[in-house]
């Protein structure tokens, strides 16, 4: 899942390894924030203050640029996700609880304008776009992930409660863009608890 | 909520009536199939058969042709949301699942290409884009009438249980973007069935 944020040839100069970073860490924000259609290669050339050469070298067009973008989201998303794991490792019910609540959180930042995935899926209609896939591949290990959590809660349909789960996260992604709910976590919590019992 | 499709200065001419008829099919079909950022007025005007000109005067925007398609797929919605409350007047529990299984039902059609509220919320973060305030007004309806039915249906906290289905049908119309999930019917009516006991 990484893959899009490795250098393809070798270990590239120091200066091109910062202008990679300059590039993505610009298209990061304005993509997250504006949209990724409404930002073009000339607003991330113009904000980054690299070259547009520089930047067509480096990620050869605005999709691979998309690709990194997404897979540099899901590496952040499973990064998280990873430490929350380690502080429950032995508790599931404390654990799904703490994973929405990580959630529900981060949908009630003022920053927060949506899932960066599902925003692509949307803004990408092609299934075979490069983002788009990144962005499949995140919401298949989410649901893989939330099976063996409620599997280990006893379900006896992991992988049902599991995607029932993931239509809670997903609405709760697409519902907190236009308004917040007074209590999402409570509301989250409560309702996947209620689908495991 | 049809102010949007209503002419604004008195009856126009019938032949401008269906200028604007033509232009919103045309332009509502491009949007929603190919999302709204993808498509400019320049295209709609090309595939309507409509002059620029008269486009200008009867939608003065791009944003107002947006609202006035948000109007239109809201006003689509609440009828086929109508003749299924009509159809199962007598009983919450039929109509509940009759409106999830058509959500399911839609969410499987080839052209289905998500929600068109959602979508235009993902595509404008602006929370005063006149589109989007058309998309807030349906999903508040949307959990306003759900809160009605589950009350019917005896759920201790009516507006707490239509919020977390109003998550699992958003969710659902997201997730539907990226995968056709095996028995999404079977799942949301589980899903809400549990959500209320």
């Amino acid at each position: 899942m990484t893959a899009g944020t490795r250098p393809r040839r070798g270990a590239p100069p120091k200066g091109e390894v910062s202008a990679r970073e300059r590039i993505l860490a610009t298209a990061s924000e304005l993509f997250y924030r504006e949209g990724i259609r409404a930002i073009g290669v000339d607003t991330v050339v113009e904000r980054s203050g690299v070259s547009k050469t520089s930047l067509y070298r480096l990620f050869e067009s605005k999709d691979a640029l998309i690709a990194a973008f997404a897979a540099e989201q899901d590496r952040l998303f499973w990064a998280r996700w990873d430490r929350i794991e380690e502080q429950h490792a032995d508790d599931p019910r404390a654990l799904l609880e703490a994973l929405l609540s990580g959630i529900a959180e981060r949908i009630g930042l003022p920053a927060f304008r949506g899932c960066p995935f599902l925003n692509l899926a949307t803004e990408f209609p092609d299934d075979n776009h490069p983002g788009r896939v990144v962005a499949r591949g995140n919401k298949e290990e989410l649901r893989a992930r939330l099976a063996t959590i409620v599997a280990r809660l006893g379900a006896s349909d992991p992988d049902r409660t599991a995607f029932q789960i993931t239509l809670l996260i997903n609405g709760a992604y697409v519902s907190g863009l236009m308004a917040e709910p007074a209590d999402l976590r409570g509301d989250l919590v409560d309702a996947a608890m209620k689908l495991l019992d």
